[in-house]
């Protein structure tokens, strides 16, 4: 099935404005709840959120196999579980319906009103309920940085690393969409002199700059996932901030891993952008060596070019930049981390999330965690107010942002906040 | 509110044969499929199936203030939602229907034809849908032995281990219900001399001898639950064989914990034996040195006496049990696993599971997983029909028990089994 919704010389009756995430070549799905206060499946071009809930029922997608309800749910659920085929026919008629040219909707003033909203007329909730969250560790700079500050600069990458997309299993209960505040979780570390633990919010409040990819329903238990077919089982990429206590993190995480360092929140941005919207920017990841497994083995540009970067926000101060990366530069491609994942016969299903883990590129400035940038807290990151910041201080917002950028069209996932809020008292 | 049902003068107009699991003081909650292939939530005394969607209907549970369809579900998560005070009503209210003396459904044919099955009429489902899976490592002499065994005898538990209920995030969608078979995992073991990292089926599948939790919606994120309370967010428990493949896992868990050595299958029992029907079962754990901080510190009997034992059963041949342990063995307790999870704002959902690890007591006879059992393979284990085990071969099913009594009453699990099939092909 051709991607017509990628046609970059298409354009929209609606207004989108310049560098917008959203032309009308991307159309994400996310889901919202309406000035009405009813919950629905949604997209959206430039600054209009589009009821798709209410499209269907107005008939606009009319020779699409869908069920009645399949966008009158409170998660995309459903939908992603409808199969690759249905994504796309559903992605180019929506597209169709908002081409310039086409009056059917532009035209019709009474379903305008029933379809279109403000972005401040909506509030937006979690896209997808997550049955499981991995987490995988993909980016060679950042495993070796972490290595080199926790371990022996030497042999800073584990014995495992080249061989293996390491990846371990998540909180699902704590992800939360972008704009809910996060509260500094308490929690024991590593003891002092006397040897007691230590115990009380965390001082090393950290974020991850991450991207997560959202999987349809896709092996029984028991089969595995061809690397080949790997793709088709992937609807979309949101991007994902990991908070880590960094403190609470090192104490607990022998031998089975992080654990309430990571599973207090877990922000993720409210748009889910599909595979398809993203397929002209592929491009070759870093070189594999050694090579991988024959179950790991890829084919060509298996990697996405897409522009990331963090920003830290002071209470009632200004944006600063400190990290900008790109996801291009993963090692473990994502089709690699769905083929591991399931060489043991693991099931997959709809809606499940698998974080890249942190993105850190080849330069200091494109590292992905305050523990990078600051290196471990040797050297402050400058912000443009002229404080400093070694982590995350209370009454900061973090904010992730990712595009993809050609001369013709910006895909971009809109933004991951969140706001750091103090410690309760035990 | 009083446990009436678990008065051990009660009987049943049922019929219970002597040692029966299921005792009209037991009252589990189950989920399944009946003659007609009609899921419902139902409960087992003896071995009569009770079917409580029929019971609601036909009005049994008038005067306790539930929803229509609350058993006219595929999971108890919603029922679970409900709280304490709802499980014990409808508790003791099944009691008093089954109850020698009370006529109401006991003269009632045609009512009984509609709720009772016997057993091989109904097949058992999951019982929850499993939010989050999260595993402890509770158990001292579990993880001594471990530690003994992969890393330094002289130094077996690791420095946080005595301060900390150390606990991982494991894999909701392969939680499969006791009798589903379970398939041989592939996967990547450590390089031999080459340096080219071994690959095929698992050479080393055990089991481990394991309990689980299952929570109530206990609070929101942010916020924790303090251990004097966590006892009323704890439905009942439910025998866990978390299957553990350990060569993929020895080559995988460093630094971010087990993962394919884990997610292909953990198998549960299909019956949840609430808290209260284990409450004369409450005794002291071990002493635990040091002291743990205040947040951790916990009341008296906060352990249970569950006698436990795990069995192989080769292809065609008799069971061998192979291990005989305890519940009360655990060092930490499920209500400072509650406690810790939640302390720094984790939010703990209805129908989420908490595994304890495995638990092994002081004797060699009471390890709880093969890889303890046969010492690392040192020490291959006896079967009754002169075949020996390092691990677990292709064709044995592993079957799960554990039963509380005392002179009056025998509360049990029924089984938890799984029989291995050889490894797919690749």
């Amino acid at each position: 099935m051709p991607l017509t919704a990628n046609d970059p010389t298409r354009q929209s009756w609606l207004e989108v404005p310049k560098n917008s995430d959203f032309p009308i070549q991307n159309i994400p799905f996310g889901v919202f709840l309406t000035r009405d206060d009813i919950i629905t499946i949604g997209t959206r071009i430039g600054n209009t959120a589009i009821d798709l809930g209410a499209l269907h029922q107005l008939g606009y997608f009319k020779g699409i196999e869908l069920t009645d309800d399949i966008f009158l749910q409170d998660t995309l659920n459903d939908f992603i579980a409808d199969g690759r085929k249905t994504w796309r026919l559903v992605r180019n008629r929506i597209s169709d319906i908002f081409l310039k040219d086409n009056p059917e909707l532009r035209d019709n003033t009474e379903h305008k009103e029933r379809v279109l909203f403000t972005m401040n007329e909506i509030e937006m909730q979690l896209p997808v309920d997550v049955g499981d969250y991995t987490d995988f560790y993909a980016s060679k700079e950042h495993a070796t940085n972490v290595g080199s500050l926790f371990r022996d600069p030497e042999n800073a990458l584990l014995p495992n690393w080249l061989h293996i997309p390491i990846g371990y299993h998540g909180r699902s209960s704590s992800i939360i969409p972008s704009g809910t505040p996060v509260r500094r979780p308490n929690g024991q570390t590593k003891p002092g002199e006397n040897g007691t633990p230590g115990f009380g919010p965390s001082k090393l409040l950290d974020f991850e700059l991450e991207m997560a990819f959202i999987t349809t329903a896709s092996n029984a238990l028991g089969r595995r996932i061809p690397i080949k077919e790997a793709d088709e089982h992937i609807f979309g990429l949101v991007l994902l901030n990991d908070w880590s206590a960094r403190d609470i993190q090192a104490w607990e995480y022998v031998p089975l891993g992080p654990f309430l360092g990571k599973n207090f929140a877990s922000t993720i941005s409210p748009w889910i952008v599909t595979l398809d919207a993203l397929h002209d920017f592929k491009v070759s990841g870093p070189k594999q060596d050694p090579e991988p497994l024959p179950y790991l083995k890829q084919g060509e540009k298996k990697n996405y070019d897409i522009n990331l970067e963090a920003s830290i926000k002071p209470e009632g101060g200004k944006e600063t930049v400190v990290c900008r990366s790109n996801f291009k530069y993963m090692y473990w491609s994502m089709v690699q981390q769905l083929a591991h994942h399931t060489i043991n016969g693991c099931n997959v299903r709809s809606g499940d999330m698998m974080g890249s883990g942190t993105i850190s590129g080849p330069t200091p400035d494109s590292y992905g965690s305050m523990l990078e940038l600051s290196w471990k807290g040797t050297k402050p990151v400058q912000l443009s107010d002229g404080s400093s910041r070694k982590f995350i201080e209370d009454g900061d917002t973090v904010i992730l942002r990712g595009y993809c950028q050609n001369d013709k069209v910006r895909i971009g996932f809109g933004d991951c906040a969140g706001k750091v809020l103090p410690a309760r008292k035990i």
